[in-house]
């Protein structure tokens, strides 16, 4: 991912001192400010991933990881290990990539004798940052296929909406929604995206307009609410968003908002437009135990102040926050909703773009 | 309405001192403050519109009428009247019934020698108010009935989610989409709404949760992405919105945002719960003309700051707005969409319930 002009990942080990630290962006302070953070122990990553300053499933995953590995510096033994993990795990604790990296790490180092575990902890690590950035990357690659389909047959620059924040930001680099999209961008394809604003957390508007802007991809932001009318009216080509989960069937879990434009897309061939809708993602967000999303997936409720505090700069540049609602209003705040398979096109995964009911053909084959 | 236990309209004329002045909520202050400002002049009620202190089309052509007849206080000129009512027009010139009522105003002041003109505007302009109120209590009445068949049927408390302020303060009293919710209340009917924050002006967290709040009607402030995930989990046993403008063939454009919840109370049926959603206007918002509001229906483009910018209190209590988008970001903000019939259970009017389809049987029958 590009900033500045320059190549960064969203985080990365650095050697160059006395002992080995990971380096993160804070993502709190954005789009505000770029800020690089030095992490030296567990207890300041465990921080980082309980405030956002690292976010996203994919980058919570190495995150936790390279926590491990920053652990094994202070004492690579059983008791240790055990603990860290268990310190990890609890600190998001419906987070399944985290749980994942944690769990792969621990068989990772349990197989080896204390002695071993301090640099295969630092390479497990890699490992892991390295392989998100592949099975992206791929993700990137069969999407930019579909979206080329899509260029080809209309001729003209193209209209990608999209929800939330499943970019690079979300992932260590390259992003899941929108690998697709850079990789039509460094293609000459011309995209110009739709950010949802993504209320209450405003990933979009915040995370998603920045990243967009630091790698000179053309974007504007609309409020949640404008997608419909877009969509109406011809002015979206397609739809791709990430997901925090994916039924064995096909049913999308995102953050919320994100069936209500599937409900567009398709209500957009009354139009004459059929819009399709795809969700991607990197096959390990594939629950293949679940076969109905929306009676089966628990909706995490998160806290008011995410609806009622808002954050940004000031008049004269300070970042301050401000209360939007009335004094003692109550709020509620579902986290995530689940878009039914009937209203999904594709799922664009490493492996390949896969209808819902073709999915399961996927789980055969690997 | 009630405010602090007290009864209020939106406007009213204040007779009291040396000479007629007219006092008004000024609704950019909500829900921090309530305070009431003095309009004693043409130019400051144009200014009062302009800058949405008041706002809501049938408050918007209240006003306009008390501006004329404040202009007639300084003179009663064919040429003043002439002037004043321009001056209106031009301050939101996409307002229906800013245009309204200003051309009633003049046709009953130019039937009349200018020496008669003072009294019969102060006279024409309560009247404009008090057939406000008249034509939304009579929305609540008919509205109250549909609520009250659903109570019967479920017998529990009923969950209606609302988007955008079509409450009390966009009226002179009552409201037209909360009107039927205010009737149930009263009527002893155990309401609960569910409050769309609304995006980009937020309308529905400051003024709705804010009036809801004063007659003490439970509610709670949701994101505008929220509302599908609830309709599919039941929790929404109807919608009702306002409207800017309906056809006569019972398209809905309002608010933009609302075409996403009709399509997720529609949706709702495959998940066996059927929400209806209803739109409720008096019938000057029925624009007899058009009958496709998809494509004849032009959609106001408003100002990218509506979306960047976000006012509220900080921790100090101090009023402040802050900008949350990257630097440099592109915004559109298209203001309204438009529901087709064909999502639309029913139109709530002052003389009764309409489907779509039969709306135009009301044209025949007033």
């Amino acid at each position: 991912m590009l900033v500045n002009h320059q190549h960064f990942r969203t985080i990365w080990p650095d050697f160059t001192g006395n002992q080995p630290r990971v380096k993160i962006i804070d993502q709190t302070k954005l789009p505000h400010a770029f800020l690089i953070e030095e992490i030296t122990h567990l207890t300041q990553m465990i921080v980082a991933i309980k405030t956002m300053q690292v976010r996203g499933a994919p980058l919570i995953g190495a995150s936790a990881a390279y926590g491990i590995a920053l652990a094994m510096l202070e004492n690579t033994s059983d008791s240790h290990l055990a603990e860290s993990a268990k310190k990890l795990i609890a600190s998001r604790p419906t987070a399944v990539n985290l749980n994942w990296a944690v769990q792969r790490m621990l068989q990772k180092l349990n197989a080896l004798p204390a002695l071993g575990r301090l640099n295969a902890a630092w390479d497990e690590a890699a490992a892991i940052a390295d392989e998100d950035i592949q099975l992206n990357q791929a993700i990137g690659r069969h999407g930019l296929v579909l979206i080329d389909e899509i260029y080809r047959l209309k001729a003209r620059p193209l209209h990608i909406l999209t929800h939330c924040n499943a970019g690079w930001l979300a992932t260590v680099d390259y992003g899941t929604a929108l690998a697709p999209i850079y990789a039509a961008h460094d293609a000459g394809i011309e995209v110009h995206v739709w950010v949802d604003e993504t209320r209450p957390r405003n990933q979009g508007a915040s995370l998603t307009a920045w990243e967009l802007a630091q790698h000179g991809v053309p974007h504007t932001v609309i409020s949640d609410n404008a997608g419909g009318h877009l969509m109406q009216q011809g002015d979206v080509d397609m739809v791709i968003v990430g997901a925090d989960r994916v039924t064995s069937n096909g049913d999308v879990c995102n953050k919320i908002g994100t069936y209500l434009k599937a409900l567009a897309a398709h209500d957009s061939a009354a139009f004459g437009h059929h819009i399709p809708f795809y969700a991607a993602v990197p096959s390990p967000t594939i629950d293949w135990h679940l076969n109905d999303g929306v009676n089966q997936i628990e909706i995490e409720e998160r806290h008011a102040d995410e609806l009622s505090w808002m954050s940004g700069r000031l008049a004269n540049g300070d970042i301050a926050s401000v209360n939007v609602l009335p004094k003692g209003t109550k709020v509620a705040n579902p986290a995530f909703d689940v878009t039914p398979a009937r209203l999904v096109t594709g799922i664009i995964t490493e492996q390949g773009v896969y209808a819902p009911s073709g999915l399961i053909n996927m789980k055969k084959s690997i």
